[in-house]
């Protein structure tokens, strides 16, 4: 049997139209959210498509800081973009097919490019939201190295 | 093959510590990000496992809705809270192995009774977000029937 680890708590109220807030006993912070413009909701207001995604990329940018941490990596800046792609599979239900993320980490030593390349990649096969999903998440990064600034004369 | 509906971009900048900025080339509001308390990140953020919740019990409001409408089911108000268990699969990998989605409706007419409940599972069983998870996904709802207000004699 598995253990338990932890509970997620949300709720979302009708707001009309397409439209709901979103809500937490974990007490987060009120959240609007609606039905993405594809299908009638307004633009500018997060939906369940853009959500599903985030938590991707968020669930990987965390789990590479923990990575990183625990590998005593050096990491000045991490960014991570994701994609999902909306479409019908063989059943011709809608589902979100695939999500392309592309993170980009910025380090301060380039002798550290293959190992924080390693960490991106083990990040991902980890990331708990990721084991989640149905969608094939692909993993396309970049690795930056930047030099600390020298001191001023 | 399968035809592509429509993309959902976003993108997640790390803040510092276990936070991070998320925002969307779609336009849509900056939102504060982190890993959740049990992984060492603030209490009331947004976490990638609320997210993911939150994605579900959405997309149930607004395929709910969208079903709802098709029939011509007058509803007076939505809610549907979400909570998602965290555990370890048996490949001791952790993933949010179940969401427990519990919708609850308000409609005009006790005559609608019947019908708004098979709404409600249909709008289970379309929904696109549940269909890209590996989550299990279970539903207990409840319909409540609210009288119109009697005018003032």
């Amino acid at each position: 049997m598995s253990e338990v680890h932890s509970r997620y708590p949300v709720s979302v109220r009708w707001e009309g139209e397409k439209r709901g807030l979103a809500s937490s006993a974990d007490g987060l912070p009120d959240l609007k959210v609606a039905s993405p413009p594809p299908f009638g909701g307004p633009a500018g207001v997060w939906s369940p498509e853009h959500l599903f995604v985030l938590a991707a990329s968020t669930c990987w940018m965390t789990t590479f800081l923990a990575v990183a941490q625990a590998s005593s990596l050096e990491v000045l800046a991490v960014e991570c973009s994701g994609e999902g792609v909306l479409d019908k599979g063989e059943d011709r239900r809608f589902r979100i097919s695939s999500i392309a993320l592309r993170p980009r980490v910025t380090i301060a030593r380039e002798e550290d490019r293959e190992r924080a390349g390693r960490l991106i990649e083990k990040a991902e096969a980890v990331c708990l939201i990721r084991n989640s999903m149905r969608s094939e998440v692909t993993l396309s990064s970049e690795v930056l190295v930047q030099a600390p600034a020298l001191a001023a004369p």
